[in-house]
């Protein structure tokens, strides 16, 4: 079977790279975030909609913002990140549509609905999510992926005076092998697909 | 800045990878869905929750059951597409838990509360469907991602019986390049993200 991808990178991107625990002493440059975003900034989403917004803590002074917030047992891994990003997504999304979304000037009043707003924004945030951590990787980034805090008050913290809502939040860094556990097993093929 | 991934492997997943509106004749076949499977399932999820399912309308009597539920502007795409992916997130996800996080065995137990079982199958099932999207393109095929369709008509279709809700659907195959729209602006990084 053809890959497009060579194996290497199947490795670095999916394979043999793990959620980390454990950080080296090793900085992140603003360049390589923006080289991220970037990258991840060409993921697919609905219509264009691009309601990723994230907020980089990349100071000691802006994590200790976060610390209050999180599950006990997200807190060293956090503090110990060189970076840890707040994922969120936008609500106010609708109004960027006009740029974003050329072919159709009417888009941004397709989500007057709130739930469908709300969903939409949701869905397409987390797959931005997903694209991010995997830009990260690609770029030679490891990435400790969370969902353990209190999203309010984050939102208050890191969002305030806007309609952005937190999603998850990502240890970004080199890891310490050491830190990683044991890969836990996955779902097969038939457990998780069928095929009609 | 030294990229793990090499600039033609960037190229396929993201930055010269375009959603797709028409197909080449050509079939996509099992073993290469598994294949996309097998990548996608190694990203991660919170406490390896791994919520996404996937039905593969990979015949044309399976799709021509999507079709009286979808977006008259997505049927043609899907129609013509090789494999629609239906990809879905599984609430009932705790049960399995005991064995895909062997770490704590009391995992399954945290997800008692229904809202938060809920955000939890969404935000972990759409960061797979990241990952699925990515691990097609890495893989040499072209993805076009739709999320007009009925939802609850489509849960009713494929997923009765079961506490699957469906999330996104996705064409599979290989692109004609003419159906593809000219690439839509992306918000700079200064838009979408901030550095603390």
């Amino acid at each position: 079977m053809p890959h497009a991808v060579n194996d290497e990178a199947l490795d670095t991107t999916f394979r043999t790279a793990r959620s980390q625990n454990k950080w080296l002493d090793k900085p992140v440059s603003p360049a390589l975030l923006m080289a991220v975003y970037d990258l991840m900034r060409f993921g697919p989403t609905s219509a264009n909609c691009s309601p990723a917004r994230i907020v980089f803590l990349a100071s000691q002074e802006s994590k200790e913002r976060l610390k209050p917030y999180l599950l006990p047992s997200n807190i060293e891994k956090s503090m110990t990140a060189p970076v840890v990003a707040v994922v969120g997504y936008d609500l106010d999304f609708p109004q960027y549509l006009p740029r974003l979304f050329p072919h159709n000037p009417g888009a941004k009043d397709w989500f007057g609905d709130p739930v469908l707003r709300e969903t939409t924004a949701f869905r397409n945030g987390t797959l931005q999510g997903g694209y991010f951590i995997i830009a990260a990787r690609a770029l030679g980034l490891d990435c400790g992926p969370m969902s353990g805090f209190n999203n309010a008050a984050v939102d208050r913290e890191f969002f305030a005076g806007t309609n952005v809502k937190s999603n998850f939040i990502c240890g970004v860094g080199y890891g310490d092998p050491s830190g990683v556990f044991a890969r836990s097993p996955r779902l097969g093929f038939d457990e998780a697909c069928r095929i009609l």
